[in-house]
């Protein structure tokens, strides 16, 4: 699930400069932490103003990393010229989404021509200097669909 | 899908104070339009803050009040003394999530003693006033858990 | 949600044609009741062979007619020379598959140029001769692709 | 994901007489290959019977074989008197589903006193000795749920 080749070399720096321009992203807090050819990592370091009604980190904005995780994770295996657009996306939410930071990782399962099928899981850490893997809180499987021609959409 | 009676005559208080503690919703600025047994309303307007890369609503916002609208049509449903929690749900993109407001519609489509399952659809609207049913941009099903004995969940 | 126009006058053939070569719907018992734009109705007979260790039809047989009238909905819209394939979907089940007749009623939510957008209801009846709308025992969101210049997947 | 310890010590048995009371499975072909804690494989010979227009293994016949895959992998992990219910499940269809033998492997990735969170894989193999691990034509989602105190419902 890892020997992904890229189409542009310049994938990383795309990935960065599309990701730099959602507002979203940076509204939440999460920041980018790893671009590698078929997998995306995103950091959202807790803050009380994303949690839902009992203290944990909302559903919706752990989707939203997840979601961006995803999408990018597309991105590195497009060729240049194109966009990326989520088609449809399902979540699994395994246990109350807790902790001081949360990682969403997301993978490239099957690469296609045009639509690409994605996985992306979120994990909860105690701390942010922790060391393990984290708590498995969601699970998310996103198609996202290649954008061709279309000027703009492009990323 | 319409006649549900609520078991909590004072549903609505219940719920527009659960709402109230969602730090998430109102860090997006969703606000809470309509209650009623087994359906929720919520309004998001527009703002650069929510948007991906495009200038569109990012997808993960558009379901974070999609998964508030279903939570809380559920909770519209459920006996005092529980608390609402999201299992599951699956998220079609439609179009392009752009306008000046946009409506998530929450519905009960059947409520089981444990689980509750809900759609909602994202709607969006040119301007605030617009009178029309709005552009259908997203759609979800969602799988809703009645929380009992847990004090630490009460909604 | 009724207001399809078909691309092909011929669409209600090609769809019956089609559907004759579907080797899974006669082995299932299935067949098509109905076909309008953006709409297809398959019919199943209960028979003990389909069921699961209840005694209930299985939630996958269930789920092969919903796709499969998902599938000829979509087709219902698309040009001649194209082809039907399913993307992904969901299934909800509602209540236990149970009944003498179920009907899986699939309809189109958005068809787009290369992805169709659909949801699929199947209902159970007691007897064949039941007038109500039976009862709702599972929910379907389908996406289904059109696929283009592939002569050995065309419909 | 594989250091589960089974609550009922005659989980296999129980498994392997519940599957075999899934007329449907017997119908389509399918039998259990591996039942250990947390986990289940089902195999599936191609035949005529069950293929879509195109010549493929229909996608409802795949799906129905993960389905009962990711249940019984439920179901290993189970108290005695209890039963096993599918409450949802998402399908991506990655390949056509070509070849000799189909293989469904269940997975549980989360178990929860009610809710049991389970994956499935299926994998197509050209000729039934390939010692290879097939190719991936599909993945699910599945949440299974615990049913207690139903002797109507017991595995």
């Amino acid at each position: 699930m890892s020997n992904w080749a890229p189409r542009d070399p310049n994938f990383e720096q795309r990935v960065r400069d599309s990701y730099a321009r959602q507002a979203a992203m940076v509204f939440l807090g999460a920041t980018m932490a790893r671009v590698v050819p078929g997998e995306v990592v995103l950091e959202l370091p807790f803050r009380r103003e994303i949690t839902q009604q009992h203290g944990f980190v909302h559903a919706g904005v752990g989707t939203s990393v997840m979601d961006s995780a995803c999408g990018y994770a597309a991105l590195t295996l497009m060729d240049r010229g194109t966009g990326v657009l989520s088609v449809e996306f399902k979540v699994n939410l395994l246990a109350p989404a807790q902790g001081q930071l949360f990682r969403a990782i997301g993978k490239v399962v099957r690469s296609g021509r045009t639509l690409v099928v994605t996985t992306a899981e979120l994990r909860a850490f105690a701390t942010p200097q922790e060391r393990s893997d984290g708590a498995l809180v969601a699970m998310m499987t996103a198609t996202i669909m290649t954008v061709r021609d279309r000027p703009d959409l492009l990323d």
